[in-house]
């Protein structure tokens, strides 16, 4: 087999067979392949687009370009939920502990990517002594005793995936739907779990602008799921505007407490308790949405969700006098109001801008090795749909900077106002099983 | 500027402007751009192709990458042809002399290519003292006082194209129009004639596999041409068998040798005399082609032509008592006649599969770096259209290897038959002007 006739196949929009991608795949892995001819095969198949049997041979030699995780020790049905990542989204801290306060498996093992904002990984950091370091041994016996773990990547999963979105990131071949999803479900797949929830945010602060993107990719997803016999499922939800509140390691962590003590903002609140519903049904705890919902209710009003996250910080040596008292965390130098320069209805709050905002702040990475302040970040004081007068509290940033002045007028611009009446934001936008 | 900017206009169909295309090209000579996104921006050019615009904008971008020839101080029209290379193509060696037995100025620098049976630089090396390696002053200086001048490239021409083509070569990006003809015409244009013809090989042989295929190069060739106010005319020529007998360096020098005395082949005499007709014209020798083909006509016969090929290869070292006794060349060790296995008319002889059959006896290079073989190759006794009885010699190959039984079979698998009569085929297929 010789890798110019591949590229040349799909050149001329041809169908790769299953030898053909397991060749460029392990050979580009052992670096038998120069990176010049991989990124011409890549935009052959972004401008030609890839067939799903392509996709799903395309899924299955990354998922054995490295090592796979097998959770069979840990009893039961095991879950995994996955977001494509947005704005404010601690999505899983949340629901990890209140699906495990109801007798679910959650094993999730997370990588550390660049975003604007920090991922779960760093959003976990934030807490004194918390460690996402643990042996696989530990995981899975943590998972088993108190039904819950969340850990970073500690072996080889999906090399291959590493490599070819690197370079994918640098040849403007990144969006396209089969490679985003065979990327995302070869990680999931060799995560080892039973099920997956994926969570695909759609809008200006999400990977996916449009909801006909976010629809086709989710599409794909549950296929991919399916060929690999796991129950994969897909929540489309809106990152038009932040999620919640606060958007930070530490800010979002204090909503995360909060939201388990059933006290979180009214969007990131029905998020939450719609993936875990889904993560029931997946698992089979309940028979029907309804029970569900009323299991979930139950676990937040009664503080089990609350207990089983404390049980999950301190299983990973979390300090929970943290968790207790969330007024210990550290609070940033300056904490400072922006104020609204209009009256009306908020129309817009552009989610990517308040991200941007963010990490200027100094709440995320712009390149791998930069350090995170956990204490920096946004917390928005109003949402798309409150009618603010001028002067009233828009929003507070957080930071221990000294010039955040642009920032400012970048979060002022991020504002956009209406005189009419505005519609709040709908969260679920779809679901796709 | 920026190349993931530039790369994504392309990915998604758009036109590059003037400052994007001469960004990539400057940028990547100068090593500032990596090989891996240039390989994606060709691939998106290949499928999404380019317009007209950028083919031109492209050509200059190239040609501007380094430096280019003045040949002002040459008086006259300076004349250069050039071919796509084909199987037996040794035509530079006879238009050359005949031309400038007609007071043309014929200034041509060859690069050096991979070819299975070596380029114009290499037939002329076969010949003993033939030195290609002149400065541009003595280059100059004899096109001024004898008329023709062929060398090597000894200047930093175009080298956009050297590292653009390596990379195409080795990314299946290699066969687009656009791409083609801005690499043919800015190395013509670099070299600083005022007048081109080109001769645009069709059919097994050549680089081009269809009639279709070479008219649209053609037309953007010519197009090319006039944007930079060159006289660009080119011929589509026949290359579905070999050109003329004889295949390989000392062979074709022969064959050229026997043409340049009005005694060479039918289809490549016919050939050499239209484009000695062309370049006549191009250069304001005569005012129409009857008078053309009676001038050089006169000259086949009167042997002035034949002069000044000695004269030329004297100028150059060469030791001219080859030219004047061929049988003075080297013959190689094993000299081999190879016979029909069938009566019949000869339906198709092919000609990439002799080409290739000479490379395996030893008159080409597959790599850079191996040696040529000048005595090695194959001389044809018979072309498509005569009529042949079983056990006739169809072909008689030259080599110093030892092993070549397998090259003849292929080579007999070259010749197709037919019980039915064939016509001959024509050689000169279109003329673009």
């Amino acid at each position: 087999m010789n890798i110019l006739d591949i590229i040349e196949k799909k050149r001329d929009g041809k169908e790769l067979n299953k030898q053909e991608i397991n060749f460029f795949v392990s050979e580009y892995v052992k670096n038998n392949i120069p990176d010049y001819q991989i990124s011409a095969l890549l935009m052959a198949m972004f401008i030609n687009n890839i067939s799903f049997k392509e996709i799903v041979n395309l899924t299955n030699a990354m998922i054995c370009s490295g090592d796979t995780i097998c959770l069979r020790e840990i009893n039961g049905i095991k879950a995994d939920k996955h977001s494509t990542g947005g704005v404010g989204d601690k999505t899983s801290l949340v629901v990890g502990p209140l699906v495990a306060s109801c007798n679910v498996k959650f094993a999730k093992m997370s990588g550390r990517g660049l975003g604007h904002t920090g991922g779960t990984l760093d959003k976990l950091e934030s807490i004194p002594g918390m460690s996402i370091t643990l042996t696989n041994e530990k995981f899975k016996k943590q998972v088993n005793s108190i039904g819950i773990s969340i850990i970073g990547q500690n072996t080889n999963l999906v090399p291959a995936d590493k490599k070819l979105y690197a370079l994918r990131d640098v040849t403007a071949t990144v969006e396209n739907i089969g490679l985003i999803a065979s990327s995302i479900m070869s990680k999931k797949i060799a995560s080892g779990s039973d099920t997956i929830l994926l969570d695909v945010k759609v809008g200006s602060g999400a990977f996916m602008k449009t909801l006909q993107r976010a629809k086709e990719l989710s599409t794909v997803l549950v296929k991919i799921g399916r060929q690999f016999k796991k129950d994969t499922r897909v929540l489309i939800t809106n990152m038009q505007e932040p999620l919640g509140y606060a958007v930070g390691n530490i800010l979002e962590v204090k909503e995360a407490i909060a939201t388990l003590k059933n006290e979180g903002p009214e969007d990131f609140t029905i998020l939450c308790r719609k993936c875990a519903s889904v993560i029931l049904l997946q698992s089979k705890i309940v028979n029907n949405e309804k029970e569900a919902l009323k299991m979930i209710n139950d676990k937040l009003i009664s503080g089990e969700a609350f207990s089983k996250f404390k049980e999950f910080i301190k299983a990973q040596g979390g300090d929970i006098s943290y968790i207790d008292n969330p007024n210990k965390f550290n609070l940033a130098k300056h904490v400072v109001e922006v104020r609204a320069e209009k009256t009306g209805y908020i129309k817009e709050i552009n989610a990517l801008s308040i991200g941007k905002s963010a990490m200027q702040l100094g709440a995320g990475r712009k390149v791998k090795t930069d350090n995170i302040d956990f204490a920096a970040g946004i917390v928005l004081k109003k949402k798309v749909g409150d009618y603010v007068k001028r002067n009233d509290v828009i929003c507070v940033i957080h930071t221990n900077k000294k010039n955040f002045s642009d920032v400012i007028s970048d979060i002022k611009n991020a504002f956009v106002f209406s005189d009419k009446k505005v519609d709040k934001q709908k969260i679920i936008i779809d679901y796709i099983s």
